[in-house]
């Protein structure tokens, strides 16, 4: 008796679980392929000639590495979406909720990747990190809940649980930190540079200890 | 003989009971996605400055009130769909029709948020508050057809469907009456002060109950 | 050696069935949800009244009825694919080449859809109603296909066969003949009724055949 | 015990490639309905008569050219793609990298897709297949380092692999060379030859050699 209702709880976390993954993975992959729609299309005339066109699509570089940017960030995320996914055992109510405050932050990012394709200045640049801090914030949030509400399974060591939080820290840290920096230095590589820094800042940390010893 | 055919046909449902799942997962997943298309990039030239862009995206709060709003509104249908899932055990063809028919007003729900956030005034406010009042009773309906037909597990006490009733008559009655409320008021803040009670209907009445004893 | 490798076969065909699936119903999920772009937003101003909401809202009451009547035709050809998927048991390369064929058809409808919105007149009636008998006819190859090249599992009587292409002739020739009709007509109510007709022609039949006997 | 960590260390394996097929799935079956966008709608008055519409339509027919072209396209990388995961039994790091980096090129075609439909020129045509071009020049950086991390199950013999190479070779060829094609020599029909003849390669080279026997 016991154990059935056992077996019929475990098989209810077991669909909230694939559902919760299945509903992530659709707005990930939504997110992914709407970001298209932020390049826009060259507005000359059907009988153009090339060499227009190519200076149409040169116009256009910005919107195209902000699509790369975005494609990257989004990646990123799903993949460590991914790798935290396959260490849950369960889901509960209030992980539901965070990850949909979390998918909001997914789901909402092809519209500063169009504002940062459209406009070459600080603001679009601080709207952009401030989105995807948002973005890293929430994710942190559901790693913690998952953490502490017992949805871990065995799979995660305290050396792995460590390294997970240097590495989301580093994440948040360069997106947050490149937004005063870019407002107050008006110099937009500055930022780029926190960008690229805050996700290797785990490896920086490793290289930092392991000249220690 | 017999046990295969009733094999046969358990996988049929399983089936079945999958193929709706997925397809309804992937429209809450569109339709959460979509909203972001709702917020109107800034229409100034690229070489604006920090401050007019600033100044575009503060224009744009409304409709960035309007994608959290929607954002939680469908979120919240997708907990209840996909909690209300976990307890079935099979479809039939009338339950695929109303899920459709469901599945229409989530997949129209970006229409109205786009109002929302376009316009300030009554007409919008109604039209978004008639849209989700649809939504919840398709849901009804949904629940009223599976609990009749015999489609649910055995997971569902009766104190559970009580509760799920409650539930799902607060989240309608809250949109339904928000629409006569702002239509003849003319303040819209008493509309949204309905969307939050409803939903909170229940907690209201176990508030109320509990008091008694 | 040889039970392994059929195990390893039947694995693959299951792969093969499992994604063809997942990939249809994707596509199925979003053309449903793209159908709501296919509603212009009101283009008025952002203080415009109540009333002036009301009445552009009016205005785009037959874009409206084009989603409904697209909800209602994509969520038709799914239950039947989703009927049909549930009596396979592999896929073959040309049956991946002819569903892929048959989904270009359904993604291409929020197009017609469009039209059907925009513009109420017989080249829009008859562009819609040939794009859905693309649709038709492709999915009447896949029944075809599947049924002579052995990739149906036993669930299927003779009845059930014929009843399927009954069903699928009645839907091909309503809107097949709806395009001569309403062209040479001028009459756009003549070809709804034919739209109305065809998915009910085989109850038409069997009320024809049961008052013989 | 040691048996224990193999069995979690096969569902971590088994997870993270079903995540990974749905990601793929998902954003496949997404930028093969965005298609459908890139088809403009009539910019004429509602109240035009059918044969102004007609000829609106005809003047679309290079972007409903396109939109078959890409479908075709995308429909092929998928039958690959579907193939090719059906062969893996684990994902590596690398591996989901090197996947999002192809998935990026697939989201991406839409845009291509959309010049092709708007322009006639070497410029747009040029641009579609590099685009093209990148996606199959992923797609082999796929199949190398599938084969060469050992994630590939038996399945593939000898014969397979170098089938699958010549395959690949002959689809990036065609792509790539129909850039210097058209843009040298201005005409289109050149090129769209070199698209057609590159995935029909190795049916060319199985009958030279053939012949030879």
């Amino acid at each position: 008796m016991e154990s059935e209702a056992n077996t019929a709880s475990a098989r209810t976390k077991a669909f909230d679980l694939d559902r919760t993954i299945s509903l992530s993975d659709g707005i990930f992959a939504f997110a992914l392929t709407l970001l298209v729609l932020s390049i826009s299309v060259p507005d000359i005339p059907f009988s153009s000639s090339s060499s227009e066109l190519w200076s149409a699509i040169k116009d256009r570089q910005n919107e195209l590495v902000s699509y790369l940017i975005s494609f990257i960030v989004i990646g990123g995320f799903w993949i460590r979406h991914h790798k935290f996914c396959g260490t849950l055992k369960a889901v509960d109510a209030t992980f539901l909720v965070i990850n949909l405050a979390y998918l909001a932050t997914i789901a909402f990012i092809p519209y500063p990747t169009q504002l940062l394709g459209d406009f070459i200045n600080p603001a679009a640049f601080a709207f952009y990190a401030a989105a995807i801090s948002a973005s890293t914030l929430a994710a942190a949030a559901l790693n913690e809940h998952a953490a502490r509400s017992g949805l871990l399974s065995q799979a995660l060591t305290p050396a792995e649980t460590k390294e997970g939080r240097i590495n989301g820290f580093g994440v948040t840290a360069g997106f947050l930190i490149s937004i005063p920096v870019v407002l107050l230095s008006g110099e937009l590589w500055l930022g780029y540079l926190c960008w690229f820094l805050g996700p290797n800042f785990h490896r920086l940390i490793r290289l930092g200890s392991s000249r220690k010893h």
